[in-house]
């Protein structure tokens, strides 16, 4: 811990890269663009995971598993969709290797085991979902299908970075079927609310609810439903997103049902998915020049326990040990993630630093003359305020500290995103909010692709959403003076 | 529900297919070898892999995420492993697809975006994991590291089938690394523990832990420790192993460490693996020719409550469904999983052939008399037996029968078992058993390759394991009739 993070405010795009190294979240492999996935920021993964899969269960889903591979015939089924997605297919030509004749400690691919259809790997997996829907839909009874897998994907990205944009990286993919529209758009609709409320209430990180525009819509989708966040730097982030797909995938895959009344119909669909990108949403939006900032109810551990240990101090350190685990033991009886660092060999202030780097939410440190006033050291990472608790009723402290500073974590980002959302109302205004301030500018738009297009061209900056709130009203094209009926968000994303 | 499963007695083979199927576990896709796990049988699969989760955790190790591919130069580095599984590689060729210039609904490989190196989709994820353990391991103090991932692997089979043998599966890989000999090979023995517990208490199925001969070996380990069952038919399933890996993989990805004492050594290694072969183990040892037989620690519902709805009587019915609520509020306070078909157009009889078919552990059916006598009718999946219960205390009742048919279930199992353990002593004996009764051969063997070779040619039977309990003895190999040390466990194998 001797090397210092370096500033947000002066490269935010190298601290976020050294932070997640040093950090141990992730980190690059041999394989271009796809990263590992550390055991610290795996962990942190598996709590985001759990959590979205018991809203996913709640709302009336279940898992189901479907292959990796996707046979070419089957994925260009639906045009749109396989146009989406094509540049970045990685192909399965080959079944078998061989041992190389010119070198016999060599491999070489089989040119005998050549595939007579080449195989995708996933980028996404309406396609062989939806082949499979066939088989399983009738009649209404059938329906609706409320279906979701969490599994890896591949896509290849030329420009990639940990967490954010990865050649492979795991995700949620929920594909639903239903018999009428209305339901279908409901359940879109549903899982939308079901990411906000995750983002917000897990994350601690407030998101825009909205849909968006036809360029930036899922390939092959009718509706795209987005959660929207900003991170510290001003750029948004798409946290996740939710698809009402019409009958596309149903006409693609001809998967029809059998109505009550007897009639023969298409059948109705959605997918939804959030995917690792989340993690890089969550360092982004919290974290400091010091490290990892994590609410506490993402944290793998929410409260350390550091014994003032003294490699001389044999006796000392027996009882410090032993109150310590006293502690833990109190703290765990409300449901406290807590770990106990037991090394003799490391400084304090190089363990504050590595707990800070790493996010612990709570440090609590036990040393022999604060015990002698029955007291202990308590550092929230957040605000790094330091104060001295009694030991007596320590687990309900922090037990209601814990659920304050998933408060206050939320409130200063809902701070910082609503100070960032600036109106203008002249392009002039638009490219200096951008420039200089960064964030989410609300503006008028004439609703054609050319003004996304040209904005985008002329600034970088796409429409993240059609807020879901914004009121109709007059106005005008902040860019083309056409006539526009509501404002909506504009920012440069990652 | 009107067509039959086949009998095992007929068609062992027919029977587990149609029942894989029927039950709704799981089907084959469009892509060759490859299944969809159906949500029910993905239910299954969840609670092994919560438990086996929560054992792994409990024994020390960490999960994390490693890349799906592995460049082809990094495959052949250690030899024997990479000899293995050549055979049977998924080989990623080309990163991207293209319009069909001549069909421009199609989409072709495009011949410029191809690899320079190609990727192996992971058949096992030694090679991947050993080359970044390089980058995490430089001191003693990094070691172990003792790490899981729960992940999808593709292995190019001939011959597959559902659960037994895929294409592609979803299994888990230990990976870990330690200072010497002594504590890998304990950590190798401590995971196979772990195997033999979780399928005997969850699975309720008997498994013989030994190790592997030389042949059977894992490519690329000094020793596999294995658990082997046995299904219905008499033949063996090899049901998890654990492999002490020696240096050959710190060897091939050059991984060192510095001792306490500032020595540069080799580290030593295990990998751990199980696989969603389980489920196929899980349904040929327990269930019968009416379907599914579940352990109930393993069922998705261990209780499905059964109003006897009649359409026509629509108070006696909201009078039921409120008894059945009642009853299953009451049944999760014990922590029983519980469902209830309120489905009012299928029969009974109908409904009661569609739960043993899926292996619901009880059924317990709630109709109008026996509720005037504050009864309820219980009837036992494993045993078909059905009794009349008193609605007082039901829960503790049922708490503690779903704990008896565990048991019930393991015995049964373990019985069958052990009834086919057969000793021989000579090779006609062998050949006659193995023939007519099937099961494991217990017999001596001259502990050469060339034997069990022959062996394995005239009778299709491989040595499952040298069992850890196998005593030393004096004794002649039943094939050569050359001098012998102890006895081992030949079967047919899946």
């Amino acid at each position: 811990m001797s090397k210092k993070l370096p500033k947000r405010s002066e490269d935010f795009s190298a601290w976020y890269n050294e932070l997640v190294k040093t950090a141990n979240l992730a980190e690059n492999s041999a394989v271009r663009g796809c990263m590992v996935i550390k055991p610290y920021g795996f962990a942190i993964w598996e709590l985001m995971k759990d959590q979205l899969d018991k809203m996913f269960k709640e709302t009336g889903h279940q898992n189901a598993y479907f292959p990796i591979f996707v046979p070419k015939s089957l994925f260009e089924a639906e045009e749109k969709n396989a146009e989406g997605f094509a540049k970045e297919c990685a192909v399965v030509t080959h079944y078998r290797l061989k041992t190389d004749p010119e070198n016999k400690s060599k491999l070489i691919v089989d040119p005998e085991a050549k595939l007579e259809e080449e195989l995708i790997v996933r980028p996404t997996s309406e396609a062989i979902i939806w082949n499979t829907y066939r088989g399983w839909v009738q009649s209404y009874r059938d329906l609706p299908l409320l279906i979701n897998q969490w599994a890896n994907v591949v896509r290849w990205e030329m420009r990639t970075r940990l967490f954010l944009r990865t050649t492979e990286f795991l995700w949620q993919e929920g594909h639903t079927a239903h018999a009428t529209k209305q339901e279908a758009v409901a359940e879109a609709k549903t899982m939308h609310d079901v990411y906000a409320t995750f983002a917000q209430e897990w994350m601690a990180m407030p998101v825009v609810k909205g849909y968006k525009s036809d360029s930036e819509r899922f390939a092959g989708a009718d509706d795209t439903f987005t959660i929207e966040a900003l991170m510290q730097d001003g750029k948004a982030l798409q946290a996740g997103t939710s698809h009402f797909l019409g009958q596309n995938f149903a006409e693609a895959f001809n998967v029809k049902f059998q109505t009550a009344a007897g009639k023969e119909e298409l059948v109705w669909g959605t997918s939804w998915g959030v995917s690792t990108r989340l993690m890089g949403a969550l360092i982004m939006t919290h974290s400091d020049d010091e490290g990892l900032v994590l609410p506490p109810k993402l944290a793998p551990y929410q409260v350390v326990i550091i014994p003032f240990l003294n490699k001389k101090k044999v006796e000392q350190n027996e009882m410090l040990l032993d109150k310590s685990y006293e502690i833990k033991a109190e703290l765990e009886k409300f449901g406290i993630r807590v770990q106990i660092d037991t090394d003799e060999t490391k400084r304090p202030g190089f363990k504050f630093a590595e707990y800070e780097l790493k996010g612990y939410p709570v440090r609590l440190v036990v040393g022999p003359r604060d015990l002698e006033n029955n007291q202990v050291e308590i550092a929230r990472r957040d605000t790094k305020e330091k104060s001295l608790q009694n030991l007596d009723g320590i687990g309900s402290y922090l037990n209601e500290l814990l659920t304050e500073m998933q408060d206050a974590i939320f409130s200063k980002a809902l701070n910082y995103r609503d100070n960032h959302i600036t109106t203008v109302t002249t392009f002039e205004e638009f490219k200096n909010v951008l420039e200089t301030k960064g964030g989410f500018i609300a503006a008028h738009w004439d609703g054609t692709e050319e003004t996304e297009e040209e904005i985008k061209n002329a600034t970088k900056a796409t429409i993240r959403c059609i807020p879901l709130e914004a009121k109709e009203e007059e106005g005008v094209c902040v860019f083309s003076g056409k006539p526009s009926r509501r404002k909506v968000l504009f920012a440069k994303a990652y």
